[in-house]
Order: C-alpha cells, then sequence, then structure tokens
C-alpha cells in the first residue's frame, strides 16, 4: 500500500511529500528495526491486540519503497517536508503525522486503539507507567551494554556483570514489587493496571515480564514469586486472543542476542 | 498553604485524603530531594517561566507537614486514598491529580501554564522532544553512575570514565546535532523548538545545557560550536524576564556532585 502510494508520488512530486500531505490510508506506518523485538515491540503489541491494520515498513520489501533504506530516509532527514525527523527508532506514521518515542507513540495510539481509559487523569496515569516501563527498559539494556552502545558486548562483560549484578539484586525487585503495588491498588480491581480494561501499558507490562524471562530467567522466576499479580497479568495478555495469535505468527520476531533483552546466562543468578 | 490545609484536616480525617479529595488551592505541589536541581529542575522551571504559584514541598518545614518526610509518605505509599503512588521524585500534586514522571508532569503543566501549543500535533513534538531531552539527562547521569545508583561514584570511578569518554565523544555530539537540526527545521524559524513560542521543551533544553556546561566544560563548548542555534536558544532563555529573575534567586540551587550534573574534571576533557 505505502510502496504503490510511493511509487505513484515519484511521477509529479517527491515521494515523501505526497505521502505526508496527501495520505489518508488508514494504515498505520510502523518503523523499526527489522531483526529484533527491541522498543518497536511495545508498539507492535498495541497494533495487534486492537487489531488495526499496520505495515512493519523496515521488514518490507526495498523493491516497494520499504526496507531499512525507507526508514533511514527519516531517519537522516532526507525525507521532503518532515520538520521533525526521528533521534531514533521507533516512529509511527499516520498521514500527515511522525511520532518517535515509544511512549508518545503509545499516547498517541492509545484512545485511537480503545486502548486507553477516556478519563484524562486514568490517561496521563496510563502513561506515567508506561514511562517507568521505559526506565526499566532503558536499564536492562544497560546491563548488557554499561559503557557504551557503540561497543560490542564483548567490549564491556567485567562491567556487565557488575551492572547486571545491582540489577538483579535492587532493580528488578524494585520495580516489579512497584507494578505489584500498582495493581494491588487498582480500585477497580487487580487484573489490569489501569481500570478494568486491557490498556497498553498492561501489554507493555507483559512485554517487560516476558523479556525478563528471557534474559534473566532464574532472577525474574524468583522475583515474580513476590508479585504474583504482575505474574498473572504476563499469564493472562499471553492468551489475549489477538495477542496469543500474534506470538504463534511469523510476525513476532524471537527474542535474540542483539535486542534489548538478552540471555547472557554469565549475567543472571 | 499545604500545611495548614493538612493540620486542619487531621481533626476529623486522614490529612491527605482531605487534601486530595476536596483541596482547591491553586497552589501546585512539586515535590523533589530538597538540596538539588535534578529533574526537578525541569518542573521548577516551567512553573517559574509562567509564574504560577507552587510548593516546592520537600524544601519547606516539616513542622507545617513539609519537608522531606511529607515526600517519602507520598512515595511509600502510606498517603490515605492515593492508588499511584510514585516510582520516583519529581512528582506533582495539583488537587486530586498526582504525576510523577518529569515527562508526563511537562505534558500535564504545559497547556495549564500557556508552555506548549494549542495544536495538537505540535503537543506531541514537543512531548517527544522532552522524551529525548530525557533519555539524554538518564545518559548524562551514567557517566557517574554506569554501574549502579546504590554505588558511590568512588566505587565506579574507572568505568566512568569509560562511560564518559564514549558519552563525551559520540553521545554529546549526536544529540546536540539533532536539536541544532529540529532548531534550523523548525518552519517557524530558528528561536524555538516548537513553533514560534517558549515551550517547556525550550526550558527543559536550556537546563540540560546549562547542566552539561557544568559537567563538561570543554567538551560541551566544543560541541557547542558546531551547534550555534542550541547555544543561542540557552542563552536567550537564561535572559527571560522570569528566568533570570528565577536564576539569581535563592530558589535556584547551586549545581553540585549530589546532582546528575556533576563536575568531575577527569570525566570532561
Amino acid at each position: 500500500m505505502y510502496g504503490l502510494l510511493r511509487s505513484a508520488g515519484r511521477f509529479f512530486k517527491p515521494a515523501h511529500a505526497y505521502v505526508l500531505t496527501e495520505r489518508q490510508s488508514m494504515t498505520y506506518e510502523l518503523y523499526y528495526w527489522p531483526t529484533i523485538q527491541g522498543r518497536g515491540e511495545f508498539v507492535r503489541l498495541a497494533l495487534e491486540a486492537a487489531g488495526a491494520p499496520y505495515t512493519d515498513v523496515a521488514r518490507g520489501d526495498e523493491a516497494v519503497g520499504q526496507g531499512v533504506a525507507a526508514m533511514m530516509e527519516f531517519m537522516e532527514g532526507s525525507v521532503a517536508g518532515v520538520a521533525c525527523p526521528p533521534f531514533a527508532p521507533p516512529f509511527l506514521v499516520d498521514g500527515k503525522v511522525i511520532v518517535a518515542q515509544t511512549a508518545a507513540i503509545l499516547l498517541y495510539l492509545g484512545p485511537r486503539l480503545g486502548l486507553v481509559s477516556k478519563n484524562k487523569t486514568r490517561r496521563l496515569w496510563t502513561h506515567q507507567l508506561q514511562l517507568t516501563i521505559a526506565d526499566m527498559v532503558a536499564e536492562v539494556h544497560d546491563t548488557h551494554h554499561p559503557i557504551a552502545g557503540s561497543l560490542y558486548y564483548a567490549d564491556q562483560k567485567p562491567e556487565a556483570a557488575r551492572r547486571a549484578r545491582d540489577f538483579r539484586q535492587n532493580r528488578l525487585p524494585k520495580y516489579l514489587d512497584w507494578f505489584e503495588n500498582v495493581l494491588a491498588r487498582n480500585p477497580k480491581g487487580r487484573t489490569n493496571l489501569v481500570g478494568k480494561r486491557l490498556s497498553y501499558a498492561d501489554l507493555s507490562l507483559f512485554q517487560l515480564v516476558d523479556g525478563l524471562l528471557y534474559a534473566f530467567p532464574k532472577s525474574t522466576r524468583r522475583a515474580l514469586e513476590k508479585a504474583p499479580l504482575v505474574a498473572a497479568l504476563h499469564d493472562r495478555v499471553a492468551q489475549h486472543k489477538r495477542i496469543a495469535r500474534y506470538l504463534a505468527s511469523e510476525r513476532r520476531l524471537a527474542f535474540n542476542e542483539d535486542g534489548i533483552f538478552r540471555n547472557y546466562p554469565e549475567l543472571d543468578a
């Protein structure tokens, strides 16, 4: 779809300018690295849970104007008419709107996908939860890259061992305890983080726990024993009809050691 | 004001429950560590630029129900009626609303303080800028604490030296180049990050640059030579009437080596 529009645009004006100013498609375009779940996965889960039509552009074919090259065009700011080049993926394109930063993408998508309350205070609370999830995700990344994202893990293994130890002993239980507390205090029940319906924050907490179970199986299982509501939420989301179908599909990339959640046994205990 | 209400409340119902459900004061309450600028400063600058009435609660007197103890009550979730205990300061209390996470606080305050556009897409873009500033702030913190926030700097000096080198050589120029690009591409002119009026993102970029100049004076000055629009924005915000008055006041805490921006000469070059 996107590719077709771009091709059509090529004949009379710069492709992206056409896309950005006149396109009225209902298909969201997600841009993220094509071989990892990473931060893009939090957006994918929201789109999948809602059954929303989307193109995972960088996983598409360069021959039809997709692939990583299309993503880099945005990143490098070479797309005509883009006043706001993203600092990093993931970013979402929805007609004229381009939005980067995972939490901001979900803030934007939440109401459109029916994945957040209509109440303003609850929306803000949902966003606050998402930002706290984002903080923990950044800390997970730094367990294997405590010195620099530009270096390999092999170049920072002793530092990673130290950072991962602190993460397992202090940060992991502290975050999970906080989410447990949030579930326990939800005045509408202990099933969801906010209110009594599924929100994008529930989906993201599922993904966070799923990633932690992959990266730090021993310490995460131990921590989850003290956070049974978080564990139950994780299991419940995995059984959500559309999510279960997605997780079993080829669209769900497997965790791997290029992503944020990496299984390096020496970092777990 | 806050202290008085709490005292009055004590006679007939739990103090905070009263505050949270019936208080109609127009005074915002900011809760943050009392001896550092830290993340609280991004909120203070917005409140100050707007001339909004606020209480910096943890810097107040415990005798009137303020001070760090009042902040800890919220953090520990022991405040009656609080379904959403903050994970960490800063947080803002505005009547019934409690919001944590610096970027979420500014998302909430922006429209109320006239520090963001009325246009929804521009509001989202402003928020995205704020989230990118938050990412850089976290990276600055980790230059002196690459292993663990729970350890002293003295316990992680070799790791800090490595991480700071990567920060100076790669991250600092990359972020400043991006903000420079954002200013250069603003269709409404190169004075502000978004549109042609001061937004909370401008104030936060000022604070970020101010902190970088304190922490990494040599490398920041060098990087700013290639980001003249960012440097000009920093200088312009410092001269904003209310901000200039604030910066000269006792309310502005000095940078110090307990905060996020720390001047450790061995980490600069």
